[in-house]
């Protein structure tokens, strides 16, 4: 096992220096895309990447960047980070993990005196979350040139406020934002570390996973139709109940999931009925049902199967309606830069696993134009996007030092 | 088959007068209590009472009396009637078929020339619904004395404006509230005509219902608790999901019913998940649970059967809890009118039932303090509380004509 080169106590101070910029102190992380918690991490960001050595730049969007320059500063650079912007009362670590990763690359590399032979850039993302405008990953998104001005002008916080008029009371021009996009060929590969925000690291008692691959993904909205009547004056053979039937869907959901699939997980988190009194039969009850697995296939059987036990309904004469809201095909993560994770785990002495990430990330976005590798470090209890997110310092230094060795790797060539 | 003296066209006529005082016309009837719509109907019961010669009272909470002297005045009188206001976007015949009633057994009365023995005095309450301040059979609470100033102060409608204050602004002096409670042998009997708002009588083709009790009722809140987790990280055997656990209990809720009790209803009608999003397992579920029957007992066993259930949870990890709301034992409507009812229905050649009333009405609270009788009219589709309410006049009528049988019968002596 060879010695660790990043620094725990610095790791910690920066976690924790990001984690003062919140609207909500005492109750968990609130830091919405351009307000004054932004702006207040952003200038300690930038603060830190030129203590760090490093070339800073704020993108037309407010995407930073700090650069290590390479030998050779033509080629592509390596890039490492993910997203400082938060759900509210959120954690401080699902974003900022990722970021402080980036950081301390930066700093190992200065205390090092490494020179590599490509640029190394460290990249800290807006509005992953969605926490403010509803749509997650538009840093990366803008990155990638998915976004639109007209998408610019069109989401709209909750205050009616757009991007484009956020944007421009924060200081910045909405009309470079299509500028930002960065070009296939002009990043040489991305690395990211995220908190796994699930159980399985910490309850297998391993030090890093290996990401393989971001689940297939499947959201739709069931709406089961029935008739509304008097809670009181409606006998039981009489009547259409949309809450009795949705009811008997979700409750058989798990059973659907686990006949299909092991990997694959099905969930039903909003439920809203209709006319919604305690004394009136429901006559429409919607729900959502989120459906992932690294199997593209295995979401469309269990969807199949939703459909099955949906279509069972209609002899009590209930009918139903599914829509589609997100349908995401799995987005493999880079063979080689999984291989490199490996050897760079082994030589430090980890334990470690691969597994596929469950949830969506920015390096989901950046695999459309250039090798992306992610690297989870445990949750405690498994928990995110609550103010008792946490992960120790020291298993988080760990996956830290597998993305500084992978990027010193990557950086050399 | 003796003749019909009420007169369907007049029925008609006033179901449509009193229908025409609603905040929302084009869709249904929405009279809250305090409002210009109340006032327009006031005016239009006030006059319409004078009309069929009837002395006109309204008390200090606007409860409207109209009297038909009795040859011994100092006899308590039949009191017949219901309430005026409505749900919002409610129907035209829930509380006014009751009201027309009153009006048309007082137009009979005044075209047969009747001098009955003892008083009728025809009633027309306000706020059975809680449509406005949120608790329901305010008007004959009031009117039982169960209603205090207190109350009357923290009773708000959905802007904060008081009962108290509501009834200043109408032109009511709140301070005289408590002087509308009826001593228990001021009343000789409250008679009730009030549609099904079920589907019993229009499924056996049956002209009207002679109630035999309001059934007991029980609410309760339930609340499941398990454990939030991100939907896409948390695999299925590592979840404490409160969603599919309060739905398993909801889904087998028709059978605990059937199992103890054919003439028992429940009903899960409301519906709240937290945190509530589509990618996060529920951590709590709550939900109203609404049970009746005829028997208490029967209220009772379904409940146990629901904590049963409940505590089947545990092994997944859910915890749960169970809060009553509201208690109501069973109602009985007074035996000898029951018998009138079915004797002026016979003679009438009507077809009827005796059945329970799964809905509370003024005259469960009324027969606090006097013998009450109920008479249901057939629902159309078992539809109220909604624009379709709808129940032929000449079904109506006949109902109307048992009641002022009924209330000729009861005079008299």
């Amino acid at each position: 096992m060879t010695k660790q080169h990043v620094n725990e106590t610095r790791i910690q101070e920066m976690i924790e220096g990001i984690a003062q910029f919140t609207s909500t102190p005492g109750k968990g992380t609130t830091r919405l895309t351009y307000s004054e918690e932004h702006r207040g991490v952003r200038d300690y960001l930038l603060t830190k990447m030129k203590e760090a050595g490093l070339q800073t730049r704020e993108d037309a969007v407010g995407n930073l960047f700090g650069r290590i320059e390479g030998q050779n500063p033509d080629l592509p650079p390596v890039l490492v980070g993910s997203h400082f912007d938060s759900v509210p009362n959120g954690g401080a670590f699902d974003g900022p993990a990722g970021v402080v990763t980036g950081l301390e690359t930066a700093f190992v590399f200065q205390e090092l005196g490494l020179k590599p032979e490509r640029p190394v850039e460290i990249i800290a993302m807006i509005e992953e979350e969605g926490g403010r405008f509803g749509s997650g990953l538009l840093g990366s998104r803008l990155l990638t040139g998915q976004v639109s001005q007209q998408d610019l002008q069109e989401l709209k916080d909750a205050n009616g406020v757009s991007v484009a008029e956020a944007m421009s009371t924060f200081g910045l021009d909405p009309s470079h934002a299509d500028k930002v996009a960065l070009a296939a060929d002009s990043i040489h590969a991305f690395l990211e570390l995220h908190i796994e925000q699930g159980p399985v690291l910490e309850q297998h008692e391993e030090d890093v996973g290996i990401v393989t691959e971001v689940v297939s993904l499947s959201q739709v909205e069931v709406t089961v139709k029935g008739a509304a009547g008097h809670a009181g004056t409606t006998p039981m053979n009489a009547r259409k109940d949309a809450m009795v039937g949705a009811a008997s869907i979700i409750a058989k959901l798990p059973e659907m999931v686990k006949a299909v699939d092991d990997a694959a997980v099905g969930t039903v988190g909003r439920i809203t009925v209709q006319p919604g009194g305690a004394n009136v039969i429901a006559d429409s009850v919607s729900f959502s049902v989120d459906i992932r697995s690294p199997s593209a296939n295995s979401v469309a059987q269990i969807k199949e199967r939703l459909n099955t036990a949906l279509e069972q309904l209609q002899p009590s004469g209930l009918t139903y309606n599914v829509s589609e809201k997100i349908t995401i095909p799995s987005t493999p993560m880079s063979a080689d830069i999984q291989k490199q994770f490996a050897h760079d785990a082994d030589s430090f002495g980890l334990k470690w696993r691969h597994m596929p990430s469950g949830a969506g990330h920015d390096a989901m976005i950046l695999s459309k134009i250039t090798q992306v590798g992610l690297v989870f470090v445990p949750s405690r209890d498994g928990i995110s996007h609550a103010p008792e997110e946490w992960t120790d310092y020291d298993k988080l230094a760990k996956g830290i030092e597998v993305i500084f060795r992978t990027a010193k790797a990557l950086s050399e060539s």
